[in-house]
């Protein structure tokens, strides 16, 4: 496997000439040329819980660029950045207004908008955006106290992950790029009790009573945002097992907004039409509860939405490739680079769902509109 | 539209060459050649009730062969026969065994299996399948007695329609190509109310004691071929409007049996997986009820199927081209036959929705049959 599907990637300035239609990345073209646009960072925004996967997505996203994305070279070992030759990740927790004992002063939880120096948030942005360097405060998360800050170089592209960048709206309005990864409440329960039962003995019911007492915050603060999100991942209980609620087998559907700029939704079959689809059959064979697939319009917030949904999970190489062949405007370089970016975390959570095959979808589509922005192209090897 | 979609039909000697690639007609192919495998008629069943269509399949099928199909010139005009320069069809109520007067002797109905001459039918389909003319009885269906013989010439394409094609196991194994189509009680009920109530004056009693009457042995004796078919069209309530009975919109199943000789099932997207579809939305707006299609393996009378299904119908021409480019294996010689051919019934019955669309398909699946048993070519030209 590695052999045929060993993988390098790295940045290059775009040759010039270019045309509208030659944005758009096929499997049959191995270059991908746009014209230069803009200068300065592209923003990229991703707002999610805790403890959700997020820097799985960032490892998925970041990868696609080439490199490995570190902790600043010699700096903070707690430091919640995270840097490769193109990309900087940026954790939002690093832009709390106060520390853990002043939450304690306040009352107010760190999911409260009131507890975010917006600000600081919005200043720091705009002056990465600018092309400016700025010295970051870091929020430690194993001490609950701010470290001296740290400086950050503005970067070709800037990813901001955390519980509000969409809150604030000047700095929503930067953002080039907006996800939203919103896991329900159910699936949320079941990772929770999978990992705080069991890997760290605590009580069911002092589970619930930890989510429940965070619920009307997250309710009020961080699930607004995602009516601004350009595509939202929603991650669900299976249908595909009758009243299942252990959390391991996952619906999860990708929520895509129309005429977004620079986003092309992929889609199933035929775009635009409604359609369910399961591969499993005659060719493909999948083991038991198999997979299922749906594609269609709807509507999200009172907007127009594309929804593609994957219920199941991957058991064989096979299943991957087979559905990756069969989706179209992916914006991947190479046929089967969806698969070969699954098998590259194929121990990380959500590699065998829709969670990595949507995270993988999503990165690839922010490479795109990197390169549509930049005019610089991301040369990815097959 | 008759100017692009203008149409002639005819039937010629292939050329020599061919491979069996070549055997399977594309879009983008002008003509198919086969390699002359067999002599003599290759020969069609269809199985269907009384009052069902099977006339207007008959046109549409004879039709795909090219000419018009007429009663044998000269001959009695009460004659069931229809005969064109490449097809005959020969309806088998003419081998009923007793004319009206009989059956009210024997006391059973026209339904009955006692009731038809198998040894007549299979003496004379075998002596046609040998290149021999045959003088075959006319049963007259306005007076209900038998009139003298006609003369049948043994042609390229023999279709047999009736209630009893595949009853006789003799008859039944020298069929190329076998249909039965299946209409549900609720539909002929409908359909017998629309004609029977609305054109005939009877009441809905007398429909229903009639429609009571006779399913007993239509359901001993009509019904059972339907596992010898290799393809079943069903027809059957819509299910896009909860509980409708007015048996106006359809859905229409096409259940094609697996491994059937020199017939390739048509499949939507994907062969061999399963697929729901409705192709209005986003780029095809369609009025209400909308259209749906259904894709997939299935099992029928425990021998594996694949069911292709469309419930609604069509209101306009866009909407039926665009179904049938996103259907692949349909053995169409050009890009829109199956439409063209619609548009040329489309004031028969069932010409905006499944039944005239399967029958269509149906009747290419026909024409292919014939092509690759007798090795010659039916040209048809868009």
């Amino acid at each position: 496997m590695s052999a045929s599907l060993g993988f390098s990637t790295s940045v290059r300035a775009a040759p010039v000439r270019a045309t509208r239609d030659a944005v758009k990345p096929r499997a049959t073209r191995a270059r991908v040329v746009t014209t230069a646009k803009r200068d300065g960072p592209v923003i990229i925004g991703l707002a999610a819980d805790s403890g959700c996967g997020k820097s799985t997505f960032m490892r998925r996203m970041t990868s696609l660029f080439g490199g490995k994305a570190t902790p600043p070279e010699g700096g903070n070992p707690d430091s919640n950045t995270l840097i490769s030759e193109t990309t900087t990740v940026l954790c939002l927790d690093d832009y709390h207004l106060n520390d853990r004992a002043g939450r304690k002063t306040s009352g107010l939880t760190a999911l409260n908008l009131k507890e975010q120096n917006f600000d600081l948030m919005y200043d720091q942005v705009k002056a990465l955006k600018e092309g400016k360097s700025v010295d970051k405060p870091i929020y430690n998360h194993v001490t609950g106290v701010f470290d001296p800050a740290e400086k950050i170089e503005s970067p070709e592209v800037l990813i901001l992950e955390g519980l509000h960048p969409f809150a604030d709206t000047r700095v929503r309005d930067m953002f080039d790029f907006k996800i939203y990864l919103d896991i329900s409440d159910d699936v949320k329960f079941a990772w929770k009790i999978q990992r705080d039962m069991a890997e760290r003995g605590h009580s069911l019911e002092s589970i619930k009573a930890s989510i429940e007492a965070r619920k009307p915050d997250f309710d009020a603060f961080v699930d607004p945002q995602k009516e601004h999100a350009d595509v939202v991942i929603e991650v669900l209980p299976t249908q595909l097992i009758p009243d299942d609620n252990e959390g391991k087998i996952l619906r999860v559907r990708m929520i895509m907004k129309e005429n977004v700029e620079n986003f092309d939704a992929p889609y199933l079959f035929d775009e635009g039409s409604t359609i369910s689809w399961i591969p499993c059959g005659r060719k493909l064979t999948c083991s038991y509860p198999g997979i299922k697939f749906f594609y269609g319009p709807d509507t999200y917030y009172g907007k127009e939405v594309t929804v593609l949904e994957m219920d199941g999970q991957f058991d064989k190489l096979e299943e991957l490739i087979y559905v990756e062949s069969h989706l179209s405007n992916t914006s991947s370089k190479f046929y089967g680079e969806i698969t070969q970016q699954m098998l590259k975390y194929q121990n990380g959570p959500g590699s065998n769902n829709g969670t990595g095959f949507f995270q993988t979808i999503v990165g690839l589509k922010v490479r795109e509109v990197y390169e549509r922005i930049s005019g610089k192209e991301v040369v990815a090897k097959a």
